[in-house]
């Protein structure tokens, strides 16, 4: 079954955001489109018939943890392997660090193909290449040397081992410790929970990149450094020996149940060894590069669970026949996907689906460009990256949820019962509003960092960007509305901020902050809507090429998201500007 | 746990609904609150010590299909013995009936009390009582001997057959038939699926009311009968003999799994023997009385199941610390319910709860109002309980999604795990904007029949009421902006329901109709802001009674429905006024 528009990721990447001009640059000039669509021609092909068949056995026999240890689908060992030799774990690395210097645009997609086709296997290479990432980027040579080739190559598993019980949103508050010993190494102890793929049986060994308080740090946040602490700790003979993690259990989860969750144990019996990675009390620092990253690819993954569930739902339209469409006598009951509704649910999902991968590649190419400019030009897509980045996440992710759920919806009582897919992916899809960081905690991100920290200057960057699409459309009979319909809106969000920004001044920091998740979703329609006139540009000057159906039905999204979606910023806009700090005034003892 | 606001229930009976003041009819003379609160009181007992304790059990360990019958959860048998016998199938019928002639509205509380405990158990007797109160309308005394007083007593199951395999949404399609006999019962052939409790062990005997088609009827809906099909009948003796009703399977479903949820086949071996109930044809006429309580119940149980997720949700929040309010420099972590952000989460769940709680009670008050009143009155109120119907149904169903969602949320990353009850009730809630009609066939119920069907008549009659509402609330200083603000609402609604039905006039139908999901959810709005309305008028007036914390609570409620909300209308009604026919246009080959 179809889980995601080759077409459309091929019109992204190459008529919308022209991924082979890249190699412009020497560290892209060895590819071109061609050897683009090889890869993700692979991709699809590891998809479907790897990843995809195990798709509900990885739900339904979820893992299991046994005598200490959490076993995983049998399937996930050969993949690893596969996922190591085919390099979808380390690609983006410079030929000499082993990679192919693949643009994030790629590799992104890549990501996107994969957990559209199973979104929990999808995982346990990710993590390994975020983990393996941090030890690129700060570890000793001893490090890289010891680690990076175990797990680029999926023989071992990497993590990201940060929340604790008493620490989630809020990591500042870790209180996992770790003692100077003479010998280098650090003794570590605590526990660490919502470990993804922090324990399981398809790799020899398990390396978390973790956050711990060396003894005498300073509080809070200023006080965390970065370890790894791999579950086997190679010896003086070069064997691997028991390093005192242990699993302390799973977590059993209403969807994405086939990567495993565990709840990991440091320093039991006072011999969990940590090397620290970086500088000390710097951790935060350094795992923040993990995080974007990591946040750019959660709204891939949202957006593949939000494909996958659109393309189920589509098909099952185009089958299912029920009643007569509306106006019509017909004897005959009329397909689904005839009826008006029907199709402004599938309109929603598609506006979703695709508007959240033009975000997703727009903040990719943007990725790529710091790799390769210097100076001011460097500043400014990485001023834009880290902008965009808590809206990248959470668009997506909780939309996802929404998209889902129309899915579930196109197929009535079936849609409610485990024969159909979309109540798979709408249990799935449920995590991405939480993990790497909750929609709120990306609300205050971008309100009251992205925006704040240099009075608007990255805003006004964005702006300037979001105009010029503005008045290219203005140019196309076809987009003129809609344009305008986004030039009006933007100012609307511009005079909000900047009210907002009056209540920062005045050091009203809680009123300022109180309404942070609506702003994030008021900029996130209007960010998105540039996006799809973004898209809905190429699309109309491209009409005629021979592909009408594709770009007819792209214009129509469009036309869909500035009807039904981007109006939503009317109510959210009159919220922000009437708010009467209701949420700060109602207390505990009024909840009842 | 807490799973419903008895405070909250009895604030809406008493103070804004004045149940006791229905015993003014003779009806109801013998009630009064007291013994309303009796009621109320056995219920939550019930609900508190027999449904909660086996609600994750019933999940957990969901019916089974063996050997060609279906087994629920061995508590059912004794419960259902227990609903017989506590009248909690039977209460509103009259004294003759064997009922308490109980108001709608307060058996309709006790259904939400049961459903906030166990929505998958609750649905076992609500069922029978469907059924049966079917038979008691239009069935022969013969079938009333037969089969009410089992059903009433919990020894039988009562079930309503209606969806098959090719008809869903579209019942005139069914195809199920019944072949007249000479000996007075019909011979029905055909096969039902998506039948809750359609077979399970917890009864001696299961009773379909079942539409089928007599062989030669007109096609459509108008050749639809309802016939009474037992899974065992009585035969001449009065002995139970199996009826050639036999059970194909069951659907395995993403939540409420507790009821069980069958395929249903009827006449494998041409032995089974049907019952007409009321006149040949007019079965889908029957079946609608049963069809608009039903509906009612669901709204009553998706604003149950969002009750129960909100009240876990706020214990969570209450005892969880993580991370400083913002704007303060505390060392130690801030209790989560401290955060505006949560806050908010919070309010919008008690927003839906509450402000669908009032809405079908104002609809159950309406359905009381029809069984003692006379003429116009009676047809004034049985007008508005029409109109609202799919309102009613539709609003909590919708926002019970995303209100068990925020739930989760409120909860992090343990919302997504198994460990706490939010991820239940989020894959509960999915259910109600599906069964008892899609949303989209209650948008089109709404303005494709019950606005147009008298040409607004109805709907200006509740715009009289609303406005009395709006013109008491203006007299209440702190009530004023909001009740303003539901004035220009309300009038943008009429002036929005005027340009559609312009269309309608000029036989666009299609065109007419398209959105009807659109105007479904803005009209939501406008009559859960009127809710709203009138519960802050009565909570403003009894503010310094004693309860204030509870009036404050209800004031800051409604001051974020009204601020968070209703805004929400803008966006609706501007995508209404702005159609340009989007969903009409776009064509099957474009959505790839």
């Amino acid at each position: 079954m179809k889980f995601y528009s080759k077409k459309n990721l091929q019109f992204l990447l190459h008529d919308v955001f022209q991924v082979a001009t890249l190699s412009q640059y020497s560290f892209f000039a060895d590819h071109n489109q061609e050897t683009y669509n090889m890869v993700l021609d692979a991709c699809t092909e590891l998809s479907t018939h790897k990843l995809r068949p195990i798709l509900v056995e990885m739900d339904r026999i979820a893992p299991k943890f046994e005598n200490g240890r959490i076993k995983v689908h049998p399937a996930m060992k050969a993949l690893m392997q596969e996922f190591g030799e085919g390099g979808w774990i380390n690609a983006p690395l410079s030929y000499d660090e082993g990679g192919q210097q693949m643009p994030y645009m790629i590799f992104n997609a890549t990501l996107f193909i994969m957990g559209a086709a199973n979104y929990s296997a999808s995982v346990f290479p990710f993590l390994s290449a975020g983990a393996a990432n941090l030890i690129r980027s700060f570890g000793t040579s001893q490090q890289k040397e010891q680690y990076l080739d175990k797990l680029y190559t999926g023989q071992w598993q990497g993590t990201m081992a940060l929340t604790e019980p008493e620490a989630g949103s809020s990591l500042g508050d870790i209180s996992t410790s770790a003692e100077p010993t003479t010998e280098g190494y650090y003794l570590i102890k605590g526990q660490k929970i919502f470990i993804s793929c922090g324990d399981h049986d398809a790799v020899d060994n398990i390396v978390h990149l973790m956050l711990a308080r060396i003894k005498g740090a300073p509080k809070g946040s200023k006080g965390i450094s970065l370890f790894v602490v791999p579950r086997m700790r190679l010896n003086s003979e070069g064997n691997l020996v028991f390093n005192d993690v242990t699993t302390g259990g799973i977590f059993h989860k209403m969807g994405y149940k086939g990567a495993p969750i565990a709840h990991i144990i440091t320093g039991e019996n006072d011999d969990c060894r940590g090397y620290l990675v970086g500088e000390a009390n710097k951790g935060l620092n350094c795992m923040f590069q993990m995080m974007n990253e990591a946040r750019i690819a959660v709204g891939f993954n949202a957006a593949s669970i939000a494909s996958a569930a659109y393309y189920s739902a589509l098909q099952y339209c185009r089958e299912r026949s029920q009643g007569r469409k509306v106006g019509t006598q017909s004897t005959e009951q009329a397909l689904i996907i005839e009826h008006a509704d029907v199709k402004r649910m599938l309109l929603f999902q598609r506006s979703i689906v695709e508007g959240s991968l033009g975000l997703l590649m727009e903040c990719s190419k943007y990725a790529d460009l710091t790799r390769v400019t210097v100076g001011k030009e460097k500043e400014k897509y990485e001023a834009l990256l880290g902008l965009l980045t808590p809206v990248a996440k959470s668009y997506p992710s909780e939309m996802g949820c929404l998209s889902t759920s129309a899915a579930i919806q196109c197929l009535g009582g079936y849609g409610f019962t485990e024969e159909f897919l979309p109540e798979h992916f709408y249990r799935e899809a449920r995590i991405h509003p939480i993990h790497e960081g909750t929609t709120a905690i990306h609300g205050m991100d971008l309100l009251g960092r992205k925006i704040a920290k240099d009075q608007g200057a990255t805003l006004r960057i964005l702006v300037a960007e979001i105009t010029a699409t503005i008045q290219a459309a203005s140019q196309e009979e076809r987009l003129q509305k809609q344009a305008a319909l986004l030039g009006t809106t933007l100012e609307k969000l511009v005079d909000t901020t900047m009210n907002l920004s009056m209540l920062a001044m005045q050091g009203k920091l809680e009123a300022f902050l109180s309404d942070a998740t609506i702003y994030l979703e008021a900029f996130g329609l209007v960010v998105i809507g540039w996006q799809w006139l973004k898209q809905g540009l190429v699309a109309a000057q491209k009409l005629g090429d021979g592909d009408d159906n594709f770009y007819e039905g792209k214009l129509h999204t469009m036309d869909y998201f500035f009807a039904y979606e981007l109006p939503k910023t009317r109510g959210l806009l009159t919220t922000l500007k009437s708010s009467t700090q209701i949420t700060m005034n109602i207390q505990d003892e009024h909840f009842d």
